[in-house]
């Protein structure tokens, strides 16, 4: 394995030390025939990466408790308020890649080391998380271990969402020792948070082409889900005329085409990713397709306007297919400005070794934007090459990803000072 | 249960017989969420359907054997040339209605009653048969038991055929205690039979509009099947730019419309009801969609022609989309015309009782119409009041079901005197 070779900015340990926490980590919930990973909310993958991150909290000395809402934490040190926290999360959406998430937890441990090997100990309580279920892949809801823990998602409403496969994420909290009746708003965790800082790797390809290999965040597009239903008639597809047919396939082809036409008016992306159809059979008209359309905007106002169109283009097509549209909101994150101040001593402190860092906003979500609403918080990015994100082909060189373990451990070091 | 009730038409002791065969059969394979029938080839349900039928058989004294394809005989009297033979299928398209193959399956052995309450014995071979897999909802080629038989499926191809978990045709055949090696054409028993009678529920409302409860079929449309696979590039669907996409939803949206165009305008039928998406995720764009084409015409060169422009207009979509159209033709029957003579004496034989039958075409395919290659042939349809087909909602009258069973044993008289 040469993905994380030995890398002259660092030390021979570290790296290697590094190297190690992905040998070990790779393998877990990678699909062998995609490529790509399904670490999903509480399944046999997840709950293995969670595995994983306790030993690398017990092979530094870091002792590991899991909060109320399924998110672990990692103390060096004593716990206590005005905590000074980074990392990540471990999930990855179906096929998803290697680094996102990830890098922001490995890096965070390999952070921990790049300072002890500096020989710092942090002034302040300071502790490694890592957030529980922040693709939402499996039940439908982002960064829904950290939307539980600022209240942004009710306890009550988490343990009804459901799977594909009627599982509750009670019962599949319950199932991996999780009790899912202490979900909810955890203030004294909030208050006891000093800040925030995740670092990502970057998803999208602006940095490069600059000479930087890590960026600080400036904002995140504001960002909706929204559950369409297409209710039409399930008949048989070599007998039924074409003029007695309620095909909700049809009312759907036109959502997704006017999806992209709006979209691109409006200067936002809209995206048809994800599909159930029923009954699914080649010689059958179905019955029922459930789409999901994943929204996001510059601005509030442009994300509502946008949705606000494709939805009435789409039941303005239903009416005419004799088919019945509903749609659902289940999610919505509001545009997100991170802190002024955190952001600008991040910079600071980034300045020494990087000289002046990219400042960027992103479409992407967060769990580091959940808690903007509760702590100050800032994020990192990592150069992506290719811009390839929530895909197989998902990638930072090992120069950049060691770069980004170098400012993080600078900028943590500034924090806990 | 008043679904079969007692009808002045027939016997109360067959109808009660009748009865009963429903009441055994309906619960077999029943989704109760949705009210349809998910009976698919060599699965838990379609072995109980098989369990059933060898029951009925045994009620009736019939002896059962099935053949190297998989499917069940019951023979009434001494298995031998020139036989007679009627009967349909068991399985289902995913949700399916109660009607579709079983009231071919149910009437039959409810013919078998009526002529022996007439003190009819058969002086020719007599046999009910129940095909194998002729949806082809697991598998993806419908008949398959009869095209096997016949030849227009080669064993091999069968073997090798895969559902959606990877499991072969040939695995599930073996776990079932089916013996996959003997697959192939049966010309034996195609020799031995002199003619072939299925009777299944219309599907279409043509008879709605008439005063006949039954027809006799003129020919069967001709039928393809084509997989269309839509190959893109997976990409976070929140950072991904509209421009940088390579999206195959967006390709296959076009074609869905493209489909519904074309056959309109050329007289034909297409449709897509069945549809895989990779990975299928809320926020990521698809790396690969795959979706079947259905579709029927009343000729073959309309059939060939309305294919043709749907597959060029979707190819010149995937040029503008970035992504790339592989299509398959997976399945292909053409137009069948059901033997003339046999016909002719089937509506002879009716006269007495229902007066001049409608003769009807038909655009589903039936084991009767693979069969018409080999033997001669013919169908009886059931009047269907709401034209509703492969799906929950279809229904016939039991009034209708019972002048069925009258007309199915008139035409079986007929052919064994």
């Amino acid at each position: 394995m040469s993905l994380f070779s030995v890398h002259r900015a660092v030390d021979e340990a570290e790296a290697s030390a590094y190297s190690d926490m992905w040998r070990s980590l790779l393998p877990l919930g990678l699909n062998s025939d995609t490529g790509g990973y399904r670490r999903f909310a509480w399944n046999t993958a997840d709950l293995a990466c969670r595995d994983w991150f306790r030993s690398e909290a017990a092979a530094r000395g870091l002792e590991v408790e899991t909060d109320r809402n399924g998110n672990l934490w990692a103390w060096w040190g004593p716990k206590g308020p005005g905590a000074i926290v980074t990392g990540s999360h471990l999930d990855s959406v179906p096929d998803g890649g290697a680094f996102d998430g990830p890098l922001g937890v490995v890096s965070s441990f390999a952070a921990v080391d790049v300072l002890r090997a500096r020989g710092f100990t942090p002034a302040k309580p300071f502790a490694v998380a890592c957030f529980s279920d922040e693709e939402g892949a499996r039940f439908g809801i982002a960064c829904a271990g950290s939307r539980l823990m600022t209240g942004a998602l009710s306890a009550e409403k988490a343990r009804g969402l459901c799977d594909l496969d009627g599982v509750t994420m009670a019962s599949a909290m319950e199932q991996a020792g999780q009790d899912p009746a202490t979900l909810g708003r955890d203030d004294e965790r909030l208050e006891g948070i000093a800040a925030y800082v995740e670092l990502h790797v970057e998803q999208g390809k602006a940095l490069a082409f600059t000479e930087s290999p890590v960026a600080v965040a400036s904002a995140i597009w504001p960002h909706s889900r929204w559950r369409f239903e297409f209710a039409g008639e399930a008949n048989h597809a070599g007998t039924t005329r074409l003029e007695d047919r309620r095909d909700p396939m049809l009312t759907y082809a036109n959502a997704v085409l006017a999806a992209r036409k709006k979209a691109k008016l409006g200067g936002a992306v809209a995206t048809f990713g994800r599909l159930v159809v029923e009954p699914n059979g080649t010689n059958a008209i179905p019955s029922r397709v459930r789409a999901w359309l994943d929204v996001r905007a510059p601005a509030d106002e442009i994300l509502a306007a946008v949705t606000e169109e494709i939805i009435k283009a789409a039941d303005e097509r239903a009416g005419r297919d004799g088919t019945v549209l509903s749609t659902e909101r289940e999610s919505h994150t509001p545009v997100v400005e991170f802190d002024d101040v955190l952001r600008n001593r991040l910079a600071g402190s980034l300045r020494q070794t990087f000289g002046a860092v990219p400042v960027l906003p992103t479409g992407a979500g967060h769990d580091a934007g959940i808690l903007a609403a509760a702590v100050p918080t800032a994020m990192l990015y990592v150069r992506n090459p290719t811009g390839v994100s929530h895909a197989p082909g998902e990638h930072a060189d090992d120069r950049d990803c060691l770069a980004g373990v170098t400012a993080l451990a600078d900028v943590l070091q500034e924090l806990c000072q």
